[in-house]
């Protein structure tokens, strides 16, 4: 009789934020955990993935997902263990991945947004920091759009970030140079010291402009863009012709209140024949298991790593998120929110 | 004998301009045409094609092309009739279209820079207003990139000039909504009551956003990127999923002497996993033949027209060039230089 009075913790988003986002949109929030209907799931959430993502959905206006209602739990990617099944596809003990919200425990109706994860020679956080959102991202928008060819040079923002130094490492794999613009030394270090970039680029302290120029003497190839407007703009000025530009995300404009110019010489696309494009991992959903076996034979043989950036408790989630924004994060950011080991 | 005192007038480029050009940029000259050697073929100009992509080349810096030379015959594709000939791929009175600059006269070395035009059951400027690079660059750019289906709806923006007007008619040929963007009253006009537009908005006196969202009530598919900046941007907050933008040119930008600022909404193309994608037409060099066809076929059967506005005289030709960038102009510019009837 104690399983059903499991505490639900969770984090409500109540306000949208202008700008920045900050705890002051979160209400903390306790419920008691229901006994299951027929069907229906009851996962324990052990990490929770913070993406810069997330900020989109906090709007008011819908993005490729409908925006989050005010005084919902505030959605978010997580990874959890299987703790009560009513189920005939899920059994207690199953690790298991969706959109579990930040919250404790996640409810599942019918087991239909839960991805059962497989048995993998990689620590569970892997299934964010290589694999999952993540992974897929830096897989099919550098391959599919980018279409990495050796001797290329591949210029990567945001290097440092979760999806960005994943990239980059798949861009030494297909031969590529590889040029990643960062926010810090530390940063820049662990690209070029640890993860093999050819070159990197502090643009907090470089003229991103001569720095980009210098580092990539034959011009730039394929751009994978997480950040958007005086970046793009630097990139613009040095592309080949066919450039290709993946457009990941544009994280510089996700908290501007008063929205950035865009670059100023988009006229260079048509000069170059260049191409940009936008894309969403989960338009890739049927070539994930393609993309999952290569990332972790590449892992397996040392040829990719990652980082996570571990934060304890569910409680930390809403200041954690501002480490996306503010340049302290490194590597996947994630929260653990209960025990990963049981 | 007084075939080889030919004179021939030409405009050199001997400033470049900073914005918008003018007359003070170019220097009239006149030569004497001299005797032909072997291998090479004398043309007379008929009509020069004047087109927004001739600023871009009186830049400093190259461009797809390279830059022109200060002190050079202006750059210009021509159509002209072969006057003299010492190469056996052509003969006195063929109509041949190249870049002959703008001159009254021609000399191709090889004769590897002419193309011979093909009989056809069209007007000699029509090689201009239908065929040749412009309606080569309706046809790739619409069908290539913009990849049209039934139903969906192209919005075209530079609308009435000579790309334009022919994008959108093809754009009705396969099925679109057509909604295109112009300068004036009687430009849009032309384009509803002529031209078959399903609307058409002219940007000096409506406010841009609010009249493309009532004129493309399910949103926009297709956007033919003719002009940049502050249009892009009201395109960008309307578009659909899978978005296709051919950028054709960005008028809008090749006199700003400070550029003017991007669209603040490229974040759109991520969210709705557009793409963008720049081209030049003589990339499908290979497939003009292809087109020729289809677009004479259609002019045949009435579903495509176009308009020509031809300047008299060589000596205009450094004023008329304006008209594409004040609003003037209204359908294919032309000058003719010599008579096209002989």
């Amino acid at each position: 009789m104690i399983d059903l009075m499991r505490t639900n913790h969770r984090w409500l988003l109540t306000s949208r934020p202008h700008g920045m986002p900050s705890a002051s949109n979160f209400t903390w929030n306790e419920s008691q955990v229901a006994g299951l209907a027929d069907g229906q799931v009851l996962v324990r959430t052990v990490y929770l993935s913070l993406d810069p993502t997330n900020r989109v959905w906090m709007n008011e206006a819908d993005s490729y997902l409908p925006a989050i209602p005010l005084g919902n739990v505030m959605r978010g990617g997580g990874i959890g263990f299987v703790e009560e099944s009513r189920n005939a596809n899920f059994a207690a003990g199953d690790l298991v991945q969706g959109l579990l919200g930040w919250q404790s425990y996640y409810v599942s109706h019918t087991g239909k947004d839960l991805n059962k994860l497989p048995a993998l020679p990689i620590p569970i956080e892997a299934h964010f920091g290589l694999l999952g959102h993540i992974g897929f991202t830096a897989y099919f928008g550098l391959l599919d759009i980018g279409q990495p060819k050796p001797g290329e040079t591949l210029v990567v923002s945001a290097a440092a970030g979760a999806v960005g130094s994943l990239t980059g490492q798949i861009g030494k794999i297909k031969g590529c140079r590889v040029v990643g613009i960062a926010g810090s030394d530390e940063k820049c270090k662990w690209l070029t010291d640890e993860l093999g970039f050819d070159a990197a680029i502090n643009y907090k302290k470089d003229i991103l402009y001569s720095a980009l120029k210098a580092a990539c003497p034959k011009g730039i190839d394929i751009y994978f863009e997480n950040v958007g407007g005086a970046t793009l703009e630097a990139v613009l000025a040095l592309v080949n012709d066919n450039v290709r530009i993946p457009l990941c995300g544009m994280i510089s404009q996700y908290n501007a209140e008063i929205a950035e110019p865009g670059p100023r010489n988009l006229a260079s696309l048509v000069m170059h024949r260049g191409v940009m494009k936008g894309f969403i991992v989960l338009d890739y959903a049927p070539r994930f298991a393609e993309a999952a076996r290569e990332l972790v034979a590449w892992y397996a043989q040392g040829k990719l790593k990652y980082r996570t950036d571990i934060v304890k408790g569910l409680e930390a989630a809403p200041e954690a998120l501002l480490k996306l924004f503010n340049g302290a994060n490194m590597g996947k950011l994630l929260v653990e929110v209960s025990n990963p080991e049981s």
